[in-house]
């Protein structure tokens, strides 16, 4: 029997919206979502976890209350659990993001970027 | 402050080791791991936990006992837990492990391919 891989591009094919993560995997109780990000997002944190972004094509930066990260393609960052953080992609970027399956998208600050959890591509 | 994103083709630059992974990042308490893989690895299976799979480069089959699965560039695979499996590549490549921070990586097939467990790169 062959069993089928997933492969990153074309699930990211599959729809077009940004910051709206979509679950492609679950490992134990992670999940791993892709998300196409651009512009601005909310400061928020996470207080039950770390969270994973890991860059798949384009450019991310995620800015931080004392400073920021730039990931190119091929780079990844763990944001640690409890620090304020806030996505920014001047043009769209796909990523792949970790974390636990109860995690939402903005964290402490509940509002209009608060996307839906548990949409499966 | 500029803070630094991992690259992971920089990253699978500093060691040339087949089937001994190296810890590059945690996130709560998992670990992302690069290994670069040859030939063919032992019959295991782990206990306790799903192991999860993403090339980054080249090209890798994992055997099933009933089955196996290609990986190409940029595919991924969660092998679940208790699922005997056997990695094998016919020329190198190059993966991206994720899995809890004390998984070995011949699950329960000790021998001469287990690696020791936590070593950083």
């Amino acid at each position: 029997m062959q069993y089928d891989a997933l492969n990153l591009k074309e699930k990211f094919a599959l729809f077009d919206e940004h910051w709206k993560p979509k679950v492609i995997a679950e490992m134990n109780d992670y999940q791993f979502k892709l998300a196409k990000l651009k512009g601005d997002f909310v400061w928020h944190l996470h207080h039950e976890t770390d969270e994973t972004f890991i860059v798949i094509q384009g450019k991310l930066r995620i800015d931080f209350r004392d400073g920021y990260v730039h990931l190119n393609e091929g780079d990844m960052y763990v944001v640690p659990k409890n620090v304020e953080h806030k996505p920014y992609a001047e043009k769209e970027v796909k990523v792949l993001l970790i974390e636990p399956r109860a995690t939402v998208n903005t964290g402490n600050a509940n509002g209009e970027h608060t996307a839906e959890n548990d949409v499966w591509v």
